[in-house]
């Protein structure tokens, strides 16, 4: 066998030990429980995809990969950098297995193959429902909805799902008067708002390394992402009033229609609202576009996010089918909740352990684990090779262990076992056959 | 854009649609509740790894690798193969945030970077479960405990643990007097047994191709493999009669230890065996191994096997630690469950749908979907575009809901909705408000 080298980490990529992991694991099963009691069904694809399937040639996806080196130089293979092109492509190869609209959700890896940067991942977890084949605003509520929900059953009391519409900022190249290859660079500027404020913005957009607009175009735009209302319905009159394009006025419609959705779906008035300034970076969304920002929290950005893309399942294959759908930012909201100390779980640690002393000890220790087992209570029995009780009771209490279950060879012999709250460090001797009531009671204390 | 040529998978990968996935999704959550019942904890770790990580220079493991390419050649990497080295890097690399024993279970996606095969997949899940840093016994016998209550709690009843320790192999060329090297041929014919039968056995051992052992070694081999005996203890007796070498001893020992373990952590007598053909691929295991055989579907092989491998952590880099776990096969486990009908859960679809065919009704629609989610009930309204109640429920059927609560225009106006069972296709009408209680009546019902 070859002497191995010092094993290491690859740069970008990233361990999650069992005390994150548990906390992540717990968060994802939460958001799926949530992603079911709305209907959508899972779905799972393999990480490897044909590199066709995955940039359709663009050159510009190209450099995001991580092409797959073979010795049979027969296909071309890379590791997938979403999972909404693998939907594009399930939704295009099964059209007897699949009914439309499609209510997917999917938990899986993504990569990408960028350099290694400070605090960004090659690897990360992405976690998305989507309604594929529903043209339906309906259907754009119901994501609302899902993430209202999904928000409110982990625990945040104080958020705001922030929506627009794509085609109100559409209809902006014409209302100010500016040509519609600026608005990328208008956009990228308003992004900026909170951070360097109105003068700053109104300062960048005449910048000729922005968008070079002139002062009275600028002022326009500002005006426009300025506007101040007391509620949802009056900042659409209020916009509805400057702007009066039809690209636009499709949008208003849209997002006055919304409002009655929404109130009906039961998604409370003050958990969202319409922000003409949340743009989202991706370019493929064509219709709503939805962020959430914990009150609490702004710095760290949207936590859950999507939009209504209504041209990419064809562009990537999966023919003409209109889509809608969010993705969590699994890594953002798992912060959030330790940063927040938001939980919707009891979060204390339930688990026993059984420690025992000699050999003569370990039948009746090995019964004692059976039957917290078989009374649902998560625990082990001590596999190490401390010998003594202050060497076992320290393992027990780094590894936040809520009870210790002591098998000495006076209890063994009696037929006993003595049962150690982990916090209290208060102590009770019961039948061997009570010990998983006994533990019950130190569990259910917490 | 590009235009995109017809989708397609890569041969040797799969996609999980929605009916296989959920399946297989509630049949990883079962074993993972059981996993945590015994005291393992989550641990996640990229897919990607340094590919001298995973190889240690090694060109066996090489060519079984999907290498990644990059623009940037300072990083070699590659796609991890399977969890236990992942596993022996992280225990290396985190000596102060973990504690041993370390009893970890990962669920992951795994590659194998070889030619793809009929029935063969390059990209697979494992689930393992391990115990590091433990050489006690004690550990063994947990570990076929944990794989006793996984089986059990799946719904599988008819199923046999069969377990061997690799010391008593070791002590058949001693015993038998032929050389060590051919250790692994004769084994590998042993492992024939079932196929090609005593005779087949005899044979192949004496054949040039295989073992070429002499008439009479090749008796003295299947006289060992051959004991019968009516329990584990009179099996150790007689093979312990026969085999005297150190090594061997050491195992039967181990094995005898055994006996008591498994029956004080509960695991009945009747759910596994000693059964010294029980090899294991693996050349890494060290001490006792472990294989699960369904006996209404033996010839999928083991659905579930491990073994201590005491050497291999230290081999990747991990220090000197002794092992023992077992990894669950997934898809022979979901096919054996499929095939034999075994359940776990009600296996029910417990979904409702809200169907709504016209624009007046929608508010009365989505009020229902919120009830029934606000009830914890799985639902969906209906985000097609079918206007009919035959189209509608043509969905809902083939969508497999248990229920659909109509909402038409007599429906919305009355504040009342039509609960109709999928099944029995009985409907009765009742108040907004008690739709959720109407349906899991019907779903109660299943």
């Amino acid at each position: 066998m070859a002497e191995r080298k010092k094993v290491k980490l690859p740069s970008g990529f990233k361990d999650y030990l069992p005390e994150e992991e548990r906390k992540r694991s717990e968060m994802l099963d939460a958001i799926k429980r949530n992603f079911e009691l709305f209907g959508f069904v899972p779905l799972d694809t393999p990480g490897v995809e044909e590199e066709q399937t995955l940039t359709g040639g663009d050159p510009e996806f190209k450099k995001q990969i991580f092409k797959i080196k073979k010795s049979d130089e027969s296909e071309s293979l890379a590791l997938r950098f979403d999972l909404t092109v693998p939907l594009a492509r399930v939704v295009s190869m099964y059209p007897n297995e699949i009914t439309f609209p499609f209510k997917r959700y999917q938990i899986g890896k993504v990569w990408r193959g960028e350099r290694a940067q400070a605090g960004r991942f090659r690897e990360f977890l992405q976690f998305d429902a989507d309604v594929v084949g529903s043209g339906s605003l309906l259907a754009d509520a119901e994501i609302v909805a899902l993430m209202n929900q999904v928000m409110i059953s982990l625990g945040f009391q104080n958020f705001l799902i922030k929506i627009n519409n794509r085609k109100i900022l559409g209809g902006l190249p014409n209302y100010v008067g500016f040509s519609k290859g600026k608005l990328d660079a208008v956009l990228r500027t308003v992004d900026k708002w909170d951070k360097i404020g109105i003068e700053g913005v109104l300062k960048e957009l005449s910048s000729k390394n922005a968008a070079a607009l002139s002062k009275n175009e600028a002022r326009r735009v500002v005006d426009f992402f300025g506007i101040k209302a007391s509620n949802n319905r009056e900042l659409l009159r209020s916009a509805r009033a400057l702007i009066s394009t039809d690209d636009a006025e499709a949008g208003f419609a849209e997002m006055e229609a919304l409002i009655d959705h929404l109130a009906s779906l039961g998604v409370p008035d003050d958990k969202w609202a319409f922000d003409f300034a949340t743009v989202r970076g991706l370019a493929y969304y064509t219709g709503f576009v939805f962020e959430t920002i914990l009150t609490d929290l702004p710095e760290i950005g949207s936590v859950f996010s999507g939009g209504r893309y209504d041209n990419l399942v064809e562009h990537f294959g999966g023919g003409r089918l209109p889509a809608v759908g969010a993705s969590v930012g699994v890594d953002r909201m798992l912060y959030a909740m330790e940063k927040l100390e938001v939980s919707f779980s009891s979060g204390k640690n339930m688990r026993a352990v059984v420690l025992h002393f000699d050999e003569g000890s370990l039948a009746a220790a090995e019964r004692a684990v059976y039957e917290l087992r078989k009374n649902g209570i998560p625990s082990e029995i001590y596999l190490g090779k401390e010998k003594t009780l202050k060497g076992q009771l320290a393992f027990a209490v780094k590894n936040n262990y809520a009870a210790a279950v002591l098998i000495g060879e006076r209890e063994a012999s009696a037929g006993t076992a003595t049962i150690k709250d982990l916090k209290s460090y208060k102590q009770t001797e019961v039948a061997i056959e009570h010990v998983a009531s006994s533990v019950k009671k130190i569990l259910g204390g917490r």
